[in-house]
């Protein structure tokens, strides 16, 4: 369409295209009321700057490679580098470093989020690692296993090195879908059984604005034998309105003699479009995740209370603890690929008895963001 | 015009492009007079090689992405990232991370300015950083503002933390200008003044060589408060010949009971076009800086001197002293994209009594970019 | 042709494309025989993502900027960046970081070799280093000299400093050579002089699988003085068969007082196509390498041998020894630019008396590549 640098063989086997995106965030924050030294404060960060490169090579094989500058770090990660076979339709073989499947708004694209960040839960999600998967899906369903080599169960973020390996995979169906009417149900599940190879793990999370310090966390969880998760979604939409919801519970199952530990956590999220346009139509229901809005103009409000359950018996991290964050957010979408985003969250942070003291603090953020 | 992957699309709102320099360097030098184990000696080394994307995204957005790694580091760097709104002409409102408003040769590219390395007075340029800014310009002006949110003050480098916060700006006019008939007086101001966040800031140069050891170093200095600087300039075209100058003053402001501090520096050189080419045709009044020079087979002959005093009361560094930079050079322009550079520096160092001894060095040093 | 983004002026004189490569290992292994903690193991890795753009610029010069991450490294490394006249043809002045030319193995793309990994002679290949060189070529011969300013002699890799100065030269001939008709004998010989800068060399070597821990290994190696190496080859192919083969003397030549250091290592392998094609078809006889096999789901079979001596007099390290590795192939092109590699390889180590035990292992590495 001449918007980006995209090239296709006459007979349609062969493509190329660059693509990437720029992420940049404001925020400040009252921070009176934190404790144990977290800092919020006002910052300034490029929160994602990427770019990459994918096409298809002789109709049955497509590839991808994005590399990422993410704040705070000034150097360079592979965030993904994979290579799919097509051939056997509607189902994809994957292999290479790609975001495992769980939970909607892990799949849906940053560049896709209704929030400045994803709702806590997201603090379970393994994220972009080494894996071989197979992906397939129709109209209204689809379907992702995969099996991960590596990563580390620590935020999410990968070490590098073949620390958990097990089986991730997520299944959505819509049993109403109109793009164009504007309607939607979203039903999933997504859940894994990770093997621990390095005998620990560790959770923990910010309060909806990532330059802020996180507030809860478990500490380094020692002798860890596997983790499990579950999480369930749901998500709605009727016209400019929509909601959307997850909760994910996750067990650390430990070495004989420590006992096992459970966490858990989910948002739960409203959505109105003042310009009346409807999420339904960026639905994508074979990969069962939200695309791109091709609008302009439009204007959203949103809010959500989003909760984490740090911890258990077991834990003893002066952080450990439950944080309960309430978002309100504004978005504007200028075209199909810029859009900016407004959130105030108010954070509230519970820790036992004989950890942290009790924390709250409020915060403003902003991000301008464009893809392309 | 077939000569880049760029592309626009039908209505012009959209477009994407790649771009990227390689600038491979080696020189020589006779070292006998140096002092206090600095080494200039032989070398080879990549400069700078850097890529890019960059594009507009519905004709009121920018966006520009380069990544670059620079000699002597083998990692890359995020060189800029930002994304700038031209809804409102002639302003440009710009937010990411991009090169701050200060001096006509920190302006112009390193693919177009006129020796091996920048004049003396580049040490107080703050470099490329985060912030925001707006700028303006037209037929024979140019304002530029930025409000700057990190970067350290030491040698212009970038260390990612949020350390030097404040205004740079600059503006240029240019009361004579004729691209075409080769003539030009331009005439600028910029400066800053900076809140510095650690309390530290250092200035160190190298001779004219960017394999050289730093002559002249005020160390680190400790107890700063502030920093500002001024810059005036001056290019004067005609015809082949033209005249640059540029002078800086910096002030590092102390907390009480410690003394501030003055260091200055500036350059002014002389260029012949042998083929008689004018830099007035490379000249872009809007942005007050020079561009590309658009020939086949030019070659310049320059004569440079460039001064630097790295010392004041309170700087107790053994290498704190004056530096003067005595250069000849000789461009050719074998076509628009590529170009040769070979520089004689006579480096002259005082350093005074009960610091280093005094220096002396000769070096010789040569070029070969290109950009695209 | 549409394949890819790759655009070129009206008159040819200007050019720019993208290009890339993703390889993806898998291997597992039986190591109950290995000894001195050597691992093998079972692993998967993104054994290299790569990608660059390069160009024409006038036409008579062109550039190369290749960034790549290798495994185990999450970070990014630059492959290649260099700029290469072409104004004197047949002959190409290139400066940059470009490969050296040494061993027909080396120079043949990882894209393009035909096991998971090159023969152990490519041990002594100096890899992509800083340098400057002249090649030169015609229907059925090539020449390449390159003098390489940096890099330590360290498996090949480059440590970024001018550590290893010298001459890397390569000649080829195609005594006989018929592309269509599926014939070539290609002869060749390279080696190189370097002169070591910082006093120490090592040499050691992996089990033919990437994922491997190096059986063999010289330790570092002191009071170097310089490095030469000779390494002659040979290519036949017969329509579908073809053998190849090649050995490296190499002397570490040491200080006064200190014994130099003899090391040596070759391969030979056989290859056949069950589909019919040759090998031929895809050699390019001005740079002496094979290059793309364009067929659409050929299977070939290979068998090889590669043998590394890396014991002498004055090597004292517990892992110097012998190591022979036996490798079955089969490869499968689905298409031009996907392919997937399997290799069987049983690997016999003997380590001298007094050093560590003798070692043997079998793995089972697979791969799956895609270049663009």
């Amino acid at each position: 369409d001449g918007k980006k640098l995209k090239i296709t063989s006459a007979d349609g086997k062969y493509s190329m295209e660059l693509f990437g995106r720029i992420q940049i965030d404001a925020s400040i924050a009252d921070q009176d009321d934190l404790q144990n030294g977290h800092d919020i404060g006002a910052g300034v960060e490029l929160r994602r700057t990427r770019f990459g490169l994918k096409g298809k090579l002789g109709g049955d094989f497509k590839y991808k490679i994005e590399a990422g500058f993410d704040a705070p770090s000034d150097t360079v990660d592979l965030e993904e580098a994979y290579i799919s076979y097509v051939g056997w339709k509607p189902a994809a073989l994957t292999v290479g470093k790609f975001k495992m499947p769980y939970s909607l708004e892990e799949q849906t694209s940053s560049r896709f989020i209704s929030f400045l960040e994803r709702g806590n839960n997201n603090v379970f999600a393994p994220g972009k690692n080494l894996g071989g998967g197979v992906s397939f899906g129709g109209d209204n369903y689809g379907v992702n296993v995969a099996y991960m080599f590596a990563g580390d169960l620590v935020d999410g973020s990968d070490n590098g090195s073949n620390e958990d390996n097990g089986i991730v995979a997520r299944a959505t169906v819509a049993p109403m879908l109109d793009k164009k009417g504007g309607s939607l149900l979203h039903l999933g599940l997504s859940g894994y059984y990770l093997s621990d190879q390095d005998g620990t793990a560790r959770f923990r999370q910010r309060p909806g604005i990532h330059n802020a310090d996180r507030l809860v966390d478990t500490g380094t969880i020692a002798n860890v034998d596997d983790t499990w998760s579950i999480n369930p979604e749901v998500a709605f939409v009727a016209g400019p309105f929509s909601a959307q919801a997850e909760y994910s519970w996750t067990q650390v199952g430990r070495t004989a003699g420590n006992s096992d530990i459970d966490l858990h956590g989910g948002y739960v999220y409203l959505s109105y479009f003042l310009t009346g346009e409807s999420r339904a139509s960026a639905y994508k229901a074979g990969s069962g995740k939200f695309d791109r809005l091709k609008t302009e103009g439009a204007w959203e409000i949103l809010a959500r209370v989003s909760y984490l359950d740090l911890e258990d018996n077991g834990i003893t991290n002066a952080d450990r603890g439950e944080q309960t964050d309430y978002t309100l957010g504004l978005n504007h979408y200028f075209n199909p690929n810029v859009r900016a985003i407004v959130n105030y969250v108010y954070a509230d942070v519970d820790h036992p008895t004989g950890a942290t003291q009790d924390e709250e603090a409020h915060s403003l953020g902003a991000r301008l963001a464009v893809d392309f």
